[in-house]
């Protein structure tokens, strides 16, 4: 049984802050710091440019990959780390769409993350082969499957309601179609406890500085099912991809396996961060994580429903249906979301009206659920947010 | 007058090393670990997600590429940061062709960085239209240009031998002939006083950790000549470089300017490593290092000239056709490099057969120049290279 109580403790945690963003930023571990210091000083100060042969610098990605992997269901060798999300987007979306290039159509959701639809997007003007980009509604999506769909890219979760797709299901349904699935699993990995290979999912791409604690712009990672490996040809072909990259040749052959989704030099700070991160990643298990997950936010939800009636709930009831976090509507949630982080509860706002609070059972307990709603009932109920100053919008929200 | 006594104090530089490959990975500025510890701590762990607003790393990409864009010639508002460069070659060649969308030859040299060919190789399989990247030799390659070329994509400076390319000549002749330009200033920037709005470039990348000491994985830049910023398509559309990335909007409109080739999330603590070495840069002019430069390399090779006959220089012998490196080549190469790394002067080796050094007036002076022929004049006279330890060959070199 994972040890909450200690994994909260290896978190640098503000005081007076009970922190329900964590889906959109996770915050600090404790040893991370001194993690990346280390890296700083005695790699790179003293080993300079040996690093990357005696830090392994140059297996970071592989080898983090590997350890992420096993927080969503991936077997080794098929998740490598680097980019970022959006980037990696469009590898999987390029490579999907090479595999089954007789067909024209990319099929998502209007609940998927912006940039994945705007990388989308881009990569087919690009292509200027007629694909089209189709998007339903995320309750309809997986009825709209033909065979004329090449691919089927979803985010898993959705970023604003926390609604949650049914991956094994769809993929399946897909597949039986001739479809390529593209899974984002940026509301995923480290929320809910997914299995890429039991769901047979042929690409998968996700973030890290969410629910994976690596710090402001971590870098991104990329599975591709072993499978198909070697069958995609990396529309990014950079070097750190190559065969053979210190061959220095002036043509490219693909390396083998996952490292050909590789591109250019790593950011090894931002690795240094994220592994100090999965140091406590190490403590858990996901499946521990998942009920955790799942206790906190019927917990959440029931308080609010309690206590402010003025907010609808966004999210699916059903904890089985969601992924770590819940959304509610009110009009002035812009407003609200201000007031609440002026009283310490920091949760975030997505237009038009929702108010969204992610759940980290790495270092959110029932005590600050029950504190954070206590704050949130004040708020409403004196209506605390009807002050001007909560109406300036800032640039990121 | 730069005071590069200064400056060397300023970085960390190991006892008993003479650091001739800046030009790979620079050294660690002292106050880099602070930098990034403060950005860790007091911004990522007390600010959380507000640190996008209230720490200003929303802005960074642009504020540090203003400060990155002095040292190349670049007006504010022409550089922006982020990605790789192998991702930023990708970004400008598309941009570029599809601004020259009636032609289809690119052109580029057998001196350009393997990278910047496979990226380019990459992105032709995938517009799949006949587009073909053909190579010149270095030297003849400004001959090859007529009205069939969309795009030259160039590395200034040769990353085996450390040949410049003239970019203000021959950027003119290929705009004459309606060409478009990418220039790969990798091993440029920091180390020639490069000129891009006088040379009238119209793309232009780069990467940090080399002469611009950012660390390993430092981000990528790339430079749109503000005539052109408004009218470019970015392949890689990511959120950050749309017009409004917290509206949440389903369809992609670029951003204004040079920020519409941001893609994903910016690496906040890469850029907290770069920032502290661009500290340091301040106290330096382009002009004062690119003539330190001269002088340490010319000096370099009349030292290694009269010592190590066995050592025939690859690099051109008029500093001014050079960047900041003195290649030579020896059969042995290898192995020479590893005793001489061996011995505390550490540089590096590319294939076939050349012995690079990079020098970087910042923290390299005329007694470490001095001192490094010493311990090269030793290894070459006493054959102390040709011992079994220096053939064996490790995963980077």
């Amino acid at each position: 049984m994972t040890d909450f109580a200690k994994t909260k403790s290896l978190f640098h945690l503000p005081e007076g802050i009970i922190y329900l963003d964590g889906n959109s930023l996770g915050p600090l571990p404790k040893a991370a710091t001194a993690a990346v210091s280390k890296t700083m000083q005695d790699e790179w100060g003293e080993l300079l440019i040996t690093g990357w042969n005696k830090a392994g610098w140059m297996n970071k990605p592989s080898n983090v990959g590997d350890r992420v992997g096993k927080l969503i269901g991936a077997p080794s060798g098929s998740v490598v780390m680097g980019d970022t999300l959006s980037i990696k987007v469009y590898q999987a979306l390029a490579s999907a769409l090479e595999i089954n290039s007789d067909r024209k159509l990319v099929l998502s959701d209007t609940g998927n993350f912006p940039s994945d639809l705007y990388m989308a997007d881009g990569l087919i003007k690009s292509l200027d082969k007629g694909h089209e980009l189709r998007l339903y509604n995320p309750e309809s999506v997986a009825e709209q499957l033909t065979e004329e769909v090449a691919v089927l890219m979803l985010t898993e979760v959705d970023y604003r309601t926390g609604r949650l797709h049914n991956m094994a299901e769809i993929t399946k349904k897909a597949h039986d179609l001739g479809i390529i699935t593209v899974w984002d699993l940026a509301h995923t990995a480290g929320a809910v406890d997914v299995d890429l290979e039991g769901a047979d999912a042929d690409f998968a791409i996700g973030c890290t500085y969410k629910y994976l604690n690596s710090g402001p712009g971590g870098p991104a990672f990329i599975y591709v099912a072993p499978r198909l490996q070697d069958q995609v040809r990396p529309a990014l072909s950079g070097w750190l991809g190559h065969e053979a990259p210190f061959a220095f040749d002036l043509d490219y052959r693909a390396g083998g396996g996952i490292e050909r989704m590789r591109c250019g030099t790593p950011p090894i700070l931002q690795l240094a961060s994220l592994e100090a991160s999965l140091d406590i990643w190490d403590l858990a298990t996901m499946a521990d994580v998942r009920a955790k997950s799942i206790e906190l936010t019927d917990l959440f939800v029931k308080l609010v429903e309690d206590s402010c009636p003025d907010l609808k709930l966004a999210s699916p009831r059903n904890g089985q249906e969601r992924g770590s976090q819940i959304s509610f509507h009110f009009k002035e949630g812009y407003a609200a979301m201000q007031a609440l982080i002026d009283r310490g509860v920091i949760g975030d706002f997505r237009a038009p009206d929702i108010m969204r609070f992610g759940f980290t059972p790495l270092y959110i307990d029932e005590g600050d659920v029950i504190q954070a709603v206590e704050i949130m009932k004040e708020v409403m109920t004196n209506k605390l947010w009807d002050n001007p100053k909560y109406f300036e919008r800032s640039a990121v929200t």
